[in-house]
């Protein structure tokens, strides 16, 4: 019998090497590049997380496998170099290698900007996240969970999982993935709504980071039939206003974590993080009334935003206010789920609101009905069936506190912040009614 | 238009009343228990975390609404009272009734101990999770998760999420959920293994904690259909024993997380957290001779285990060398995926492990075939077709380095480390061949 000891072979990086100057330093990772000068090659490795430029002699008869895309052991020396990116290059002495490629690379990654359709890029995803660029959309997008979670722990939030296979959909079952469960029908959750409200009950502020599920039909460029959801529910609130004010909050919080924790990432893809002081607020009527006054523009939909309007207000706002971000408040009630909470004296709107960012709705959120009563009174008026909500009104029968949360669409929102114009390129291994693989 | 500022509720808990003594506080919380007294009453107030101790003069004619189960917000002097279980209790001035509940609890939850049957308590799992003992499991649940990213953070693994909607399964289709996905058939992943393997093409090491689906028929104490998988992968490894070094150092790095920040729940769960120093390793031919050997038990599969022989390998290693963990490592070929690499000059075992822990099976790992050609010889030995791996095989057609990983069952390992009997305990919300619901 042996013994296990806890131990991890530590990876080294850019920012370990540039403090090593002058010595010898062993590190592993894949072959990005080659460059054959005239008697010398570049060699630029790329690692967990950068790009470190080595440089070798020349030698006749060894190192004939050596190509790109082989996995390597470099053993070399750091030397100060001005014209390299980190201000050090390796003087490589030695090349183990560990493992090679069988095939030449479908696609050119080693470039900075990888120039190939979206669909190309899609389709060879494993190899193409590979690029530089590429790989640090994703990264961002752990960095931005991350200091999210950050946020909500320090505010006493309990981080959830809830199932995903549900016995039928809070929000009704018109848009959800139906699988056979037993030779039963189950399906999808299309939110952690239900889940989330009981366990407000139980921990009074909850978070949860996990997948959703919309069986729609869409084929555009914003939406998605798989994604990441962060949604929040916090208990014992005064009024909805709190919930954004914690939105805004976060989000403060996490572009500081970003330019903190990320700085590697912004300056590759060469984002400018947001400023946010505050965020405007805006109802939804008036922001209809003042796109309509500006733009001249017929309203066709008194009950929702178009996708062009929730761009013309996003420029409004920006032209005004200096803000990329903007909440529009008190949606019709009529557009809402049966569980947001009405505004007192005026039940055709709801205690809601979104969350827009560089022209795209980003975040959903609102307060929740709390009382029995009430939510059974507005199930009937809408023609359901409390006794099919039996699991979920246990929250109100048995007490819940006033609460409302938001849901965040992870992807929408690393797409606004990294400009990009399909939702596609923010999802790690995008479905869509097309795209199932891999 | 109004400005949004970002602020949020600082939420008090025991830990900030103890330091307030003598002062007037404001907090909020859900009445869990009320002790009617002669002239006063206890009222234990359930807060996020905590119970909190008050006692309020009985007043004639008001609070008359007042109930367990209310959710109120509290005005009152914290006044040191060494018989209370947080060394003080707040004196209450004023009680707002926030909300009321509508009915009377269906099970008493606020003993120590929630004296109900498993199924009572998972049918009332909504309003049961408010016990006490039953949220401090999935308290505790939360920091082994926050404990295990900490560490593979630090580590420099990068936290991925893939989907969970698939085209088919790489570890074979028979025990998949199938779904309708826009007329076509897909899967429920039963495992993040392909992703994971890729991405370690892109960062190194990666790491997902999100939803498993096994569509095993199965009714056993051990078995969920839907589960939380902690799966990581790293590159650059020098062979198998280093994933189960990682892995070692990952659960030391956990207890010693939650020792220090989930104190309250180990309290109130009584949990010893295990001590461990190293964790004994042996080969799976061994084990099977020597609980042979010690019982006099006859082998009847040479493949695998009996879940009674991994209790009785359990009890053989903590009797010999004092730990509560073990690792089996070659398990044989046949019974392996067929992305297991096999040891050298004995194909008939792999380079793999499981780890077990209070006599269950608590993770399986092991290091992956990193070659193309070995593994599309591999797949045709298996008579599994290489052109159905497309996607899969990209990994290995441009390169990837020797790597390995773990996949570990989050509610097994929190049923092991509380000593409880039955999977489900240690589930949020289970999903199991009858249950669906809540």
């Amino acid at each position: 019998m042996n013994n296990i000891n806890g131990k991890i072979n530590q990876l080294i990086e850019e920012k370990e090497l540039q403090k090593k100057l002058g010595e010898t330093v062993i590190f592993t990772g894949s072959v990005y590049k080659i460059r054959k000068m005239s008697g010398f090659s570049f060699i630029i490795i790329r690692t967990a997380r950068n790009l470190i430029q080595g440089i070798m002699e020349t030698k006749e008869g060894i190192y004939t496998d050596l190509c790109e895309n082989a996995c390597v052991k470099v053993t070399g020396l750091v030397r100060k170099e001005e014209r390299a990116h980190a201000g050090f290059e390796i003087d490589i002495m030695e090349l183990e290698i560990l493992s090679l490629p069988a095939a030449e690379p479908p696609v050119v990654i080693n470039n900075k900007e990888l120039k190939a359709s979206l669909e190309t890029r899609l389709d060879y995803r494993p190899f193409t996240l590979r690029n530089q660029k590429e790989r640090a959309v994703f990264k961002l997008q752990e960095g931005f969970l991350a200091g999210a979670r950050e946020f909500l722990m320090a505010q006493k939030f309990t981080e959830i999982h809830s199932p995903k296979i549900v016995y039928s959909g809070v929000e009704g079952g018109a848009n959800m993935f139906k699988l056979d469960y037993f030779g039963r029908d189950a399906y999808l959750a299309q939110s952690p709504q239900a889940y989330k409200q009981m366990m407000v009950g139980v921990y009074d502020r909850v978070f949860e980071i996990g997948a959703v599920y919309r069986a729609e039909k869409h084929d555009t460029a914003r939406h998605l039939n798989e994604y990441m959801g962060l949604d929040l529910e916090m208990g014992y609130i005064n009024n909805f206003e709190e919930i954004m004010e914690t939105e805004t909050a976060m989000l403060q919080s996490v572009m500081n974590y970003l330019a903190i924790n990320y700085k590697e990432e912004l300056e590759i893809l060469k984002v400018e993080l947001p400023v946010i002081k505050s965020i405007p607020s805006i109802t939804f009527h008036e922001a209809k009334d003042w796109i309509k006054k500006e733009y001249g523009r017929e309203i066709k939909d008194y009950y929702d935003f178009e996708p062009e309007e929730e761009k013309l207000l996003c420029q409004l706002v920006k032209e005004n206010n200096g803000s990329e971000f903007v909440f529009v408040t008190h949606y019709p009630t009529a557009k809402r789920p049966f569980y947001a909470m009405e505004e007192e004296g005026a039940p055709e709107v709801t205690k809601s609101f979104d969350l827009l960012f560089r022209g795209i709705e980003v975040t959903t959120g609102g307060q929740r009905i709390h009382d029995y009563k009430t939510q059974i009174e507005k199930l009937k008026k809408r023609e359901m069936n409390p006794e099919a909500f039996e699991g979920y009104l246990m929250l109100h029968k048995y007490g819940i506190p006033p609460h409302g949360g938001l849901g965040m669409g992870v992807e929408r929102f690393t797409m606004s912040l990294l400009n990009k114009t399909n939702v596609r390129e923010a999802a790690l291994f995008p479905r869509d009614i097309n795209r199932l693989n891999p």
